[in-house]
């Protein structure tokens, strides 16, 4: 099963890919999407929709991750972040794949081994787990990390997931038929 | 030329579409997509961008308008409002329209005479000077009047909408050659 985790923000949207073999859990790609700071934000954020979506084309996983949010520092900072968080899920359920939420603590745990890790531990863990030449990024390592943990849910949670994605697809045809998620009221 | 007024919410997005006809402005439709309560985060925000998208397939906008946001009440709100607007901006984005926005203070100014105006206020001044049976619901009031704001911005305003756009789809095109806001890097 091939794992994506995404680790959206404003200006860096962190993604790895990962998939487990068996027992294993083997390293694909990761890398940063980057928004160019000059361009307005509609643009920034339709580039980020562009750039996840020819992700997935190319590594075709068959489950998205996102890290959950609970708090922000500010109401600003929580909208800013939640304009790219809503472009990120959006493109991933539009793409089919199920998406899973796991919290930062969650996340911490399963790679680390202590849920209130600090970012240098959770790049150098994924960096060992992956035997990657190099620690990556802190946003990859994120989207790594959170992919190794749906990763080391093990066979129940993959189950679980198969489940998400049919359900999702049985979902996905109806949002083709335009009675998806959302209902539209028309007035002339 | 034809203005697109977008209202979003987690879960109501309120549209608005109005045309400009010399000195004129005439209402064309507006509406409410309505999120299934039941569905899972990412399958709204898919089915929020799928319906966007069609309104503006249905109504060819030449340019949208969304609502400026300063403060929310908690960061909890201002991040599920963060996630719809996000979705809102990259769609209209993605089909090419340049995006205005206003402070919902310049939006009631223009529209009631006064930056303090009641939501009701605002229906009520919607439905008059579009000349409709009944007042539209909150949502779509607002978005009316946020496209009746960039309408009565008169000829300068429609001249820089004009400029807008084409920058925007010069921009446009830089991003179906994957140059656009974003950056991607790649490690494998």
């Amino acid at each position: 099963m091939r794992i994506l985790g995404i680790d959206p923000g404003s200006n860096l949207t962190g993604f790895g890919v990962v998939e487990r073999v068996g027992a294993r859990v083997v390293h694909c790609a990761h890398g940063t999407l980057r928004a160019l700071r000059g361009a307005p934000l509609p643009e920034r954020l339709a580039a980020l929709q562009v750039a996840l979506a020819a992700v997935i084309a190319e590594h075709r996983p068959e489950a998205a991750v996102v890290e959950q949010v609970f708090v922000a520092a500010s109401p600003r900072s929580a909208l800013v972040l939640g304009q790219a968080r809503g472009v990120v899920l959006a493109t991933a359920a539009t793409a089919g794949l199920p998406v899973s939420e796991f919290s930062a603590q969650e996340i911490k745990l399963a790679v680390v081994g202590t849920g209130r890790a600090e970012k240098v531990q959770v790049q150098a863990m994924v960096r060992q787990l992956l035997a990657l030449e190099r620690a990556p990024a802190a946003d990859a390592a994120d989207a790594l990390a959170a992919a190794l943990c749906l990763a080391h849910q093990g066979p129940l949670a993959a189950l679980a997931v198969g489940r998400a994605r049919r359900r999702s697809s049985a979902r996905g045809s109806g949002l083709r038929r335009r009675g998806g998620g959302f209902v539209v009221r028309l007035s002339r």
